[in-house]
């Protein structure tokens, strides 16, 4: 039996960034394809007990996504929305990410997410995410964003064996 | 005679970001068009011995841009693009931006910048730039942005008068 993934998530204090580190046991064209296709990613982002709805997602370079988390009665419990500096297959994705239900808008990081082929047709995805001041950065590790990453790869690797 | 108005440049030693505050003798709606127009913006954006090319540029939430500083020959010399997150009138516009001309792609910016309402009808502009290192954020400043940015704002200067 295989040990279980760990997800390292890296915040050190002072700073304005957060990288998560994670490997899947999948190539790399695949892990890339769950991140870039919204039919896939609706799939398996965000925590277990809800489903994501997607209002848009154009994942190309230039493009946009809009979408919420909806509890299992299809109330909305949060939205999220960015726009698509790069998608680069198979190895890169930059985008804009922001919370909507924040008192004032604003508040949004840089998110690059990279996909590093390993051996044994393995892959190691990192997001580094950077914020706009340290109390941004503080806000979403205090948000329980480490559980619901953590849900999401989950889900993911289980998606990965069907695919 | 008035001063000529000084652009501060925030750089603080051992951090990421980096902040251009200036003040424009002009109302807020009329300075914050001038930042979201293309037509507006190929005026005045970018040091005064080139001109501004641009490729694309949907001045919206969930839109991008693309452009060329070129010199008076046509010849390009410098390319960048980017995501636009945000475009709020007459507060606030988000964005990414890229230089296209690195050895390696990534090495991308948030860029928030505010439009602030003064008395006697003037306007406080300030572009926060977040960058996804301390080496970026550095590499930045020693590029001649300095000087581009203040010729830019001497152009918005005089544009401004004219509108």
């Amino acid at each position: 039996m295989k040990a279980k993934p760990e997800t390292k998530i890296i915040a050190e204090p002072g700073r304005t960034d957060v990288s998560v580190v994670r490997e899947f046991d999948a190539p790399r064209e695949l892990v890339f394809k769950a991140h870039e296709d919204p039919e896939l990613i609706k799939q398996w982002l965000g925590p277990k007990k809800y489903d994501m709805k997607i209002h848009y997602y154009n994942s190309k370079s230039g493009g946009a996504y809009r979408y919420s988390v909806v509890d299992k009665s299809g109330k909305t419990v949060a939205t999220f929305n960015g726009a698509i500096h790069e998608v680069t297959a198979p190895e890169r994705i930059i985008q804009t990410f922001e919370f909507e239900g924040l008192p004032q808008r604003g508040h949004v990081t840089l998110d690059c997410t990279t996909f590093e082929a390993l051996p044994g047709n393995r892959t190691r995805v990192t997001v580094h995410s950077v914020c706009r001041s340290q109390a941004d950065r503080d806000a979403i590790m205090a948000s329980g964003m480490e559980s619901g990453v953590n849900e999401g790869y989950e889900k993911l690797d289980e998606l990965l064996t069907k695919l």
